[in-house]
């Protein structure tokens, strides 16, 4: 690692001097279309906590036969802020091999400081991303202004060689970022869009608004409010559900699109409650379970996240049930 | 009002004997269909604070122009925290006698005590109310379990001559309704519907799916979501936008029952950041500035709330002028 | 009660005009000493909800025994939020009979609104209360700012026949009263003093600082910070615990003054767990269920504050007798 | 690193297998007297964001000089979540070097998995540290649950070749260790004490009384409650402050161990001010610019976190003036 914190030191006195508006020659990447649906993948364990690349071809697999648009490596769901960065990269470099070539990779690079995320996103486009996806920095919350945001985007996206996908993730960061930051952020050339979990569709639907004419792409962060999220202008989800009912998901987005309004409502209303067991009530534990019984492989997560009890897993089963994925 | 506590004290011991399930020999009430677009209307006030009937039947009667459904009063645009309680029910008595028969007029009786939201209830009945809209109490925030607030409106509805909707409204209360209590009153004969300005729709489509075969009725509580609401299964609005733009609500509604969707979600779009300005962001004092501006009468609202300074009202005219509607 | 908002209404426009700061003739009110302990005494109601006199004469004898500073009727612990307009005036009333003249009655006199909480305060000053205590208004929470705390805070006191304290309850109200307003509310020649329940002493440590010229009093809200509050320089101390355990909080502070650190350590630490659970872990019911326990009048809360479950009851108790208390 | 992690991989399993209560066999580590004032060192780095070793040695040696216990290394001031993991370890290395045998180095361990920080745990002891400070992981706050802090900080002690502190930081986390969990770990014999940088003095008193026999060390995590804390039986502080006014926090501790509570009093008071500017207001900008300006070395934060602007810095300049201390 210390090789390319190296390199990060070397580029650092320059990029400090780049303004934050200076990003006059990076490649205008805005053709980049990334609507659809991505599940964010789990990193799969074995017992002892080392990766299973044997259990990740196993689901990815699984999932290439699913019309989903790609997938997302490292989002909260993987498990990323457990891993080194050697593993977040390799995981990146072994999906890439897995997978077909329309099928975009998205990998998540953020980390807490912005020569960190500058160095994670070189490797992660160089394992193969076709775009990254860079979540706000949050340790310092008191110093996470507006200004701080913008900088910190703007130095990323600038050195990017592949296009920049904001991530607000208020539930795990304790952030949200603000449309403005959203819209100011939306000119940068290599900004294309933003991934948003928050799910407060208001919001998504000011920025879409404001930044139209910039043809900013917005992705629901959580299978909850995806059609929601389309009746506002969004154009895609990567929503944890994606791991396990990705077609159902993908058939979601068909019936809006061909304006089954009643039909889209009906399903949407099931998957509500599945989608809220395996992310914000029981999160990365709850969706590798549900992966367990629903034909993939699950696994454990790294401690200090716990398997769920019994009784979490009985409760999770049925609301499965009474939606009747079970 | 002595006389009204002294009623209600009569019947409290009776009451606490009532289980919480108890409410056979309640009419079923659920034939009352609440479906369609609601301003939540501001208090007129003059220049000494008094309230301005006169004013009131000016808006009224432009209102009364417009395919609203109804009209909801006392809700927390209506400055009903700010108001006497004989002043609350005296602005449904005078509302009752301004609109046509076909309106339905939605009371807020919500107190913070039962025994005083059981008496509201009556007299806002009294006075005209076809239906209560019932806040959470919220100043013993603690106290505020799953339980009381089972007790609390099973007891208010156990007794309301009138249907009841509850009403969530955590911007104000700093208390979110949980989908399981409100699937749990749902049962209730006299409780048809919800009132959710909280802006979850994953919340708001779970709910509906566990409600689905009991015919309850959810309104969106803000203009911000509500197109987003009718896709996940929600029936109307509550809006504090309808004061101002309330046939682009009710445009919005029709476009999406058509099936207009691109339409429909353009309209949206558009009505997003003048929703928020009027709403979270300036409250009711922006709302009555825009009021002022549209051609209503906003006029002042009641201390402590101030007026928009200079700056504050120049950024909203800005935003309703991006939006196109200044 | 539509006399006295009658009267208010006919003074509101003089107030208006009132600048924020013409406080010319206002009498200096700062010369009433109000260090000491007080409870917040709660309001006993039988079982009917009704407002048990004969109770809070029995308790009134109890706690005259003890070197109170006197009494808060109608903090958040006297439920005053459940009560009328008239039963939180004939509170203080009975009380002010009730108690030796060397006692100091003090009033929560705060409503939502500025006019409202004149006219309480007025007929609190009436009833007897020797100084009143304004809770800040929050169910307008995005239009509390300071500015708006200010003037409201500014307007009570330039009307109120009787020194005002500020109260902040962010527990209750989700607002914190900030130390810049408070300390430019200090100025006010009719506002002598703060009770802060939020328990941040730094806060308190700095108000004391940049107050201390003015000789503005503060008093800690709960006994859990009682002696930290003393140590960086408040008077007193506004407890609820001191309705149960109220010699005790008298030796703790006396402990403190005489220099005994090590025995206020001990004990402090000692009342920290019941204090916990009578506050902020089980509220009002917890306080109450201890009252009866320790040889009080608890009684039951009006609803919708439940009464403790059995499990919630053995718990308290177990934490009492951990500190020797029962 | 591979190296590193590759043997943490090894010692999971067998970690996996002990029970959270198995620690038989670990040294009772809680002879260790951690008890006295620390200042959680800054990173210093050079324009280009290395770091600035020969800036540390100079900043060493003036705090050498005041009767501080020792030093926090990688605390949040160290921003350490902006270093590698090698520069983490470096300065905990370097420091060692620098101060003399008498001064306790503690060293901040945590990282988010429970793997990752015990192989932190192992490199900081291995490089000098005496103790380590581990911080609740919080990415995954929805998991984060009493059982799971249980069960990390229980492995992590288990296996710590040095005593371990747990470290509570809810402004930057968001997640405050509850005294349940904490009063539980106390047992462990490898966990000896607690940096609470909450504020929150009742719950200090709490813990500290029902862990009086165990010898359980508290430390507060902040210097605007350092007496505060004293005065409920905390035992020391880690304070932002102790880098640029140690001496005076030496001296408050004095004052208060000596019963001379006034002039302990109103020097506390003095510190608050400045205190709140370096920490929750401005944060380690503010400290770095403070120490600019009071003869150590500051210098620039990484980024994201920005410098002050002009107007924050004459804000803090005139708040130390305020208190004296410029």
């Amino acid at each position: 690692m210390a090789t390319v914190i190296q390199a990060a030191k070397t580029r650092l006195p320059q990029l400090l001097q780049t303004s934050l508006r200076g990003n006059i020659g990076v490649r205008a990447a805005s053709t980049l279309d990334i609507s659809g649906v991505y599940p964010p993948i789990p990193t799969p364990f074995n017992a002892d906590e080392s990766i299973a690349y044997d259990k990740l071809e196993f689901n990815i697999n699984k999932w290439n036969t699913i019309p989903l648009r790609g997938y997302v490596v490292q989002g909260s769901n993987g498990e990323y802020a457990f891993l080194t960065a050697e593993e977040r990269v390799e995981m990146v470099r072994r999906v890439k091999k897995m997978v077909p070539q329309e099928k975009l990779i998205i990998a998540g690079s953020g980390c807490e400081s912005t020569s960190g995320t500058i160095d994670m996103t070189q490797r992660m486009a160089e394992a193969g991303a076709a775009a990254v996806m860079v979540v706000t920095p949050c340790f310092y919350k008191a110093n996470m202004t507006n200004e701080a945001m913008i900088a910190h985007f703007t130095k990323v996206a600038d050195t990017s060689p592949v296009p920049v996908i904001l991530y607000s993730v208020p539930g795990n960061t304790g952030l949200d970022l603000s449309p403005e930051v959203i819209v100011k952020l939306a000119s940068h050339p290599n900004i294309i869009g933003l991934k948003d979990s928050g799910g407060d569709v208001s919001k998504l639907g000011l920025v879409a608004f404001r930044t139209k004419e910039k043809g900013f792409q917005i992705l629901a962060g959580s299978a909850g409010f995806l059609m929601p999220a389309y009746s506002v202008g969004c154009v895609g989800g990567v929503c944890g559900l994606a791991n396990i009912l990705g077609q159902e998901l993908c058939t979601l987005v068909e019936l809006f699109k061909a304006g089954k309004m009643k039909e889209a409502e009906a399903l949407q209303q099931r998957l509500v409650g599945p989608n809220a067991s395996v992310t914000k009530q029981l999160g990365v534990p709850g969706l590798k379970a549900a992966m367990d019984d629903l034909g993939y492989y699950g696994g454990p997560t790294r401690l200090p996240m716990l398997p769920l009890t019994e009784s979490q897993l009985t409760a999770q089963r049925n609301v499965f049930k009474e939606s009747g994925y079970m």
